[in-house]
This record gives C-alpha cells, sequence and structure tokens, in this order.
C-alpha cells in the first residue's frame, strides 16, 4: 500500500543527507496521504546508507503502525501533532542541522534580515519555549508538537507562510506542501540561519529589512500574481 | 541564433554551482553580444540540474523576450539596466553567496584589508543602499538596478575596476568581461567576504590597507604595464 | 591472530578520515579484546591512504607489541590506562578534531546546551587540566591517562555516560563499547562543539538546558526503557 | 633536464588544491635542486587544471629562466630570496588560505595555544610587518622576501622550526625540506590558524600553552630522540 508515498519519503529522507542536514540518524521525514489519513514516516534510528522504500512505516493519526516491520521515528507523535493542526501541510522534516540549532539553543527567533529570508519566510522563524518538566515528563514527543502549535497560534502564524521553526534547546522542523518541499525548507532554514549569524557578527545592531521588502520578495514569489519561476 | 553564446551562458551559469555560490535556484548568469544588443540569460527557477542550452533566453535591452521557451530569470531587468549604464561590461552574474550576502544584510562595505582583495577590486566592496518603499513597489528589479548604478556614479567608480557590489537586505551582484568573467569576480567577491568577517573577528580595529599596496596589486595584475600570468 | 579485530580496527581509523576528524595522520583508534586483554591499535605516523589491516599493531595492558612490524601509535600509553582504569569501555579514538581541540585550547568544558549533546552525553563534555612539567617530561602519554581519569574519578564520571574528554590545549579522546563506537562518538562532540561555540555566540548568556531535558533523551536513548531505534 | 624534480613539483601544486588551500591559481609550490642551484616553480596565472609537468619552470637564484616556455610565477623573486638566505630549506609554498590570510590581515602572530601548533611550529607563527611605500614601488617581490628574512633574523627564528610565516595584508608562506613537505606544512598552518580563530573566541583571554609541552611536543616529532613515527 501506498508504495509511491514510501518512494517519495525515502527521496526526501535521502535528500536530507545529500543536503548536509543531517549526521547519522539525526533527521526524519514525513508525509501525509489526506485522502486515507495516513502517514508514511522513516523507521526510527535506521542508517541512511542501508534504508529502502519497503522500510518506510505506515502510521494513522492515532498513531497506530498501519504498515511495516520496523518501528516508526520516535518523532512520529510530533508530526502527527503538526498533520492534526495544519489542515494545510503535505509533509514534515525534523532536523539537527547546525546552525538551525545553535539558534534553538540560544532560544532565539532567527530575525528577518534580507530577501533570502522573505522569499520563503514570511517573517522572523520563529523558536517555540522550551518544554516544562511536566510536558518531557508526559508524552514528551507529542508534546513538542502541541509547544510549536501553542507558538503558530500565539504569533497567528500560517505553517504555509512559515513554514518551520525552531524549538529551544532541540532543533528544527519545517513544514512543505510535501515531503520533499519540507526538506526544501529545511535547507532554507539552515542557509538563512548561516547567513543570520554572520550577519550580526559582522553589524551587531543589524535592523531587520523593511516590511515593504518582505512583502515583495514573498509575494513575488508565493502570491496570487507570483512571477517568479515558469508558468505551472 | 547565438547558440554559441547560449552555450557559454549555460556553462558560466553551472560555474556557479561548482563554485558553491548557489543553493538550489538562487542565481543567475547573463552575457550580452554588444554588436547585435542581445542579451542571453538563465531561465527563471529552472534547476541548474536539468539546464540546457537551448533553455537559456535571449532578451533584447526592452526587456523583450527574442527567443526562447521559458521566462527569463525574474532579475532580467536589473542585468538589463547595467548592460545600459556600463558599456564596458559584458556579463553579469548575481548570488545570495552566504559570507557577501552577510555583508549586504548587515549594510557594509567590505573594507579593503589585503592583496587578495587588491588583486581584483581597486578599493571596498560597495553596498548599495536599500531601495525605498516606491522603488520596491514600482519596478522593483529595474529599481535595484538603478540604485546600484546611482551608488557607483556617486562613487565615482569603474566597473570592471570594482567588478562587483553588494545591495543592502539582499545579495550580490557581479561584472566581467564576459558570463564566465563575472562569474570568476562573484567567487572572489565570495572568498573576500570571509577573509574580511575574519579578519574583524581577530582584530577589530584592523586597518584597511596602505593604498600604494593597493596600486601595486591591482595594477601588476590589471593595468597596462601588467606582469602576472602569460603573456597573451 | 585477532585477524577480524585488525580489520575492524582499521575500518574504523577509516572511519575518522570519512568523517573529517583527522588531518594527515592526527588520530588513532584501538579496541581491546577483553577475554585476551589485547589491544589492537593503529601504527604511529602511517598515512592512512596506505594502511592495511595487517600493519594494525598488537599491544598487551603492558604496552608489550605482540605482534606487528610497525610500532604502535605514541598515544598507546594513554589508550592503555583508559582500558585498565575503565572496565566497560571497549574502543578508544583520540583526535586533534577542529571545533573539539578549539574548546580544549580555551580550557573549558563543553556546556551542555542541548538534546543533540543529550542524546549521548549525560553532562557536560569535561576538559581535562593541563599536564605538570613534572608530568610532561615523565611518561608523558600515560600520564595524559591519568589526568584524564582523575578528572573522571573527581567529577564522578562514568566513561560510558560521558563517553568523551578533552585534554586542556591538547584535543578529544572518545569511549565506545568498540572502536567503531569511539569514532561514532569522537563525531557526536566535534558536532556538538560547533553548535555550542555558535551558541555563545548566537547568545553569549545562553543558560544551560534542563536537566530533566537531559534525563529525558539520554535515558530514551540509553535507558532500560529505552525507545529509540529498532529492538535488538 | 631536471625531469623528476618538475613531476615533483607539479604534484605538489596540486597538492595545494586537494588539500584546499587555493581558490584559481592563488597560490605556487617551488622546489630547489641544491647541488645546480636550479629552481623549479610553478609558471604565472596558469589554471591548476591544465598544468602539465613540462610546464614547470626552471630558474637560476638570479632569477633568470634556464628553462620553460612559460614566465615563472610572480613570485618567484620571493622564493628565491628565501634559498638563498636559508640554506636549511628546499622548497617553498605560497598561499592565502582562508584562515591564514585572515591572521594576515589583521596582522597578528598565530599564538602558540596547543599541541596541534607544536608538533610543528617551535613557537608562535611570526606575521613580517608590512612593506613600505618605498619597499612596494621597488622591487616588490624580492622585498617581500626581504622583509620576511629580516623578521627570522630579529626573532631569531631557523625556518626549518618555524617552517611558516605570515605576511601583513597579504598570506602566507611555508617552508619544508623540499616542495611537498612545504605544502604540508601550508596545510598544518591553515589548520591552525582556525583552531586559534577559535580558541579566541572562546575564550578572549586564552593563555599560550606552556613553554615545556611545546618542548616535549615539537621534540616527540623532530628532535633526535623523536619517537613519532615509523624508523626510517
Amino acid at each position: 500500500m501506498l508504495e509511491e508515498l514510501k518512494r517519495r519519503v525515502l527521496q526526501a529522507n535521502l535528500q536530507l543527507v545529500k543536503n548536509k542536514l543531517v549526521l547519522f540518524t539525526w533527521g526524519n521525514v514525513s508525509e501525509i496521504d489526506r485522502a486515507s489519513g495516513l502517514i508514511v514516516i522513516k523507521p526510527s534510528g535506521v542508517s541512511y546508507d542501508d534504508m529502502r522504500a519497503e522500510d518506510m512505516v505506515v502510521v494513522d493519526l492515532n498513531g497506530r503502525v498501519v504498515e511495516g516491520d520496523l518501528r516508526p521515528s520516535s518523532d512520529t507523535p510530533t508530526h502527527i501533532e503538526f498533520y492534526k493542526a495544519f489542515g494545510n501541510i503535505g509533509g514534515v522534516t525534523h532536523t539537527h542541522s547546525t546552525f538551525a540549532t545553535a539558534w534553538a539553543q540560544a532560544g532565539r527567533d532567527i530575525p528577518f534580515y534580507g530577501t533570502t529570508h522573505a522569499d520563503y519566510f514570511y517573517g522572523d522563524i520563529p523558536c517555540a519555549r522550551s518544554l516544562t518538566q511536566e510536558e518531557i515528563e508526559g508524552e514528551y514527543e507529542k508534546n513538542t508538537g502541541l509547544v510549536i502549535i501553542e507558538r503558530f497560534h500565539e504569533s497567528g502564524l500560517d505553517p504555509m507562510e512559515v513554514p518551520g521553526v525552531l524549538i529551544k534547546s532541540h532543533g528544527v522542523f519545517a513544514f512543505g506542501k510535501d515531503g520533499d518541499n519540507s526538506v526544501y525548507n529545511a535547507t532554507v532554514i539552515e542557509e538563512v540561519a548561516k547567513m543570520a549569524f554572520l550577519t550580526e557578527q559582522l553589524n551587531p545592531d543589524a535592523p531587520r529589512a523593511d516590511q515593504f521588502m518582505m512583502e515583495k520578495h514573498y509575494l513575488r514569489k508565493h502570491g496570487k500574481n507570483a512571477y517568479y519561476g515558469q508558468k505551472k
């Protein structure tokens, strides 16, 4: 079942390695089939060198394994909360990519410093708060999702307009219309995180770029009058 | 038409990837045929992996597509302004290369700190001002070119002596005698941007190098008595 | 003798190169066969390009070469002290990996800033003190081991819970259940060292992550109720 | 003539590229045949991709081209001064490697912070002063050599014990017993420059390592009782 989706999720996971976003097994990608409500996700702790499409695990929105011989990623409950809360996303990526994780460890939103950022993110990339002791000792991975969703709701963010987030002292989650697109956005986050780091080192008082530049760049790629790229 | 030029522009665009100046489709190279006034440029938003010479787009100096099935780069109006204002350039490269873009986001000229810089740039690498709201909401890409040209005129710079520029909160444009040479200069800018970043971290009071060292290094490569390299 | 172990130790040493932890010959891996008390270690100063399994040197816990035509790594006496003091380790790696060595040169423990760290290290990664003049001029390599062991004892650390250490003004030693696992941990140290460096640059007042997060992350991978990865 | 030496010098120059010490043509290696007093050096401004052993240029200690169709490196007069002043060196490398050049641009000696440094350099890596206007406008490349030699004499340094040097606002020269060994030392300088940069960022008050550690590490590799590596 979902053979084509498994193949796509495998490819998206391998793209994580190609884009240098993961060491060892430190990342995972999932994609949802909205028609059936089934999610395909990477198995837990399996080397990228050895993974095959048939190793991908199928789970439902209650976290039950529907198909697959291997355990799904330990982060599966986090992915599920995202798919339940955000009806417009189709894929989720988790990484510990180096520069973005440093921002998460510093507990800071990544400020909008330029057009590279605005081409993909409509505003700062948020850093969600730490989990409390109760949240960590309870359903940890599920609560990780809930804390991130709380931040999106509090800040009035749309996960397809701000398709990524940091979580304090941990790492990165990125969203997309499908698994591959969420890896793309995770790649953008790492590059933007590096550029923003360097920007502050060069000018500790660097201001955010202008709001009207944000509008222009985001909308020329993503608005209804977008004119970047080829006509579909 | 212009088959040889399309092949060269394709190769120059692929060199951007090889020199690690672009992620995804974040860059473009063009070259002008001065005899006909026609420009060959990369298509917009097409993956470097898939591009062929026949995908290159031919536009005239009014921005009309003369040949090609694909849309030209969205930055085409910027390139055109450069070709109109700077009669001595033959190629233009645009990138968001990491260190140079950080300088752009910091809103700073890259100071002349050493001979690596002086071998290619006669003076600091300028950072042009941000565009105003009117300039951004109007003909944005054309205005990007005009703001850069304004800086060259105000500072009395020759784009073949200072073959590159940053634009605030955005990225890099580099010039050259042809497309390939503009990629070469974009590569130098990224390396010089990294060295200058590190220099300031090591010594926040690092002074610019001496003017007479600039003269010597620039002229031994580019002056009429140049003695670097082989006789042509 | 120990042909399979030699092959494994060779592979672990080559993994050092693949994981970009060594320049030239600046690193070594050993593994012990606890049944016989024999250690297999890389020969001293031999290029990784040329090494073969049969070049690996077999030494006993008194440092006597039991088999092999080449001299063992000059760091062999350090490895031996670890195997004697830490009965639960099976492999040792030594590197001068860039970021971790910078922390060693700065004379600082690497603080626990996030889950990447906690997934492998239960607490800060310690930096052992400098050796005294007497310790350096005496049995230097043996004393290097003793100074590190002193730090583990003073701080009440278990080398399988904190499977790595810096030594001031020098570099890194990592431990593991076997040689390959010690290389894995050395790789984690380098990545965590880089992330912690960037974290402090972004936020000089970054606090350590919460102790209960440490417990959760360490134990979900290493505790008796671990649920990361596949069932063995 | 000197065919074997030309082959070796070509290989040493290509090693510069492999070790990521040069962009484009920004580096050169030479080696001297002391018996004949002839030097083999890279041609000026020729791409590493195209170079062949027969392109190497043979010059004498007066700078006269003895064999070769191409111009020798524009830095040839600097190399010659080194061979004349330092009778114990056999090879010279020049690079603009990134981190080392940043130290040169910062105008700072690279402090001895640890054993990676001490394994190859007996003390700080010096940064020679800027050339005066007269020195630059006169025989510039020759004077570059003389200013470096002045620093070695003033500081009482032996170029085989401190086999490399920075020159302010410029780059790196490294020495060795032959061309290949000078490339090795240039590679060490770049890595040590990076580690020292990071060390100061992590601890602005980091002290130099102890002098007795320097003695130990330098001498276990280079002293008459050296015990690192294999017996020759």
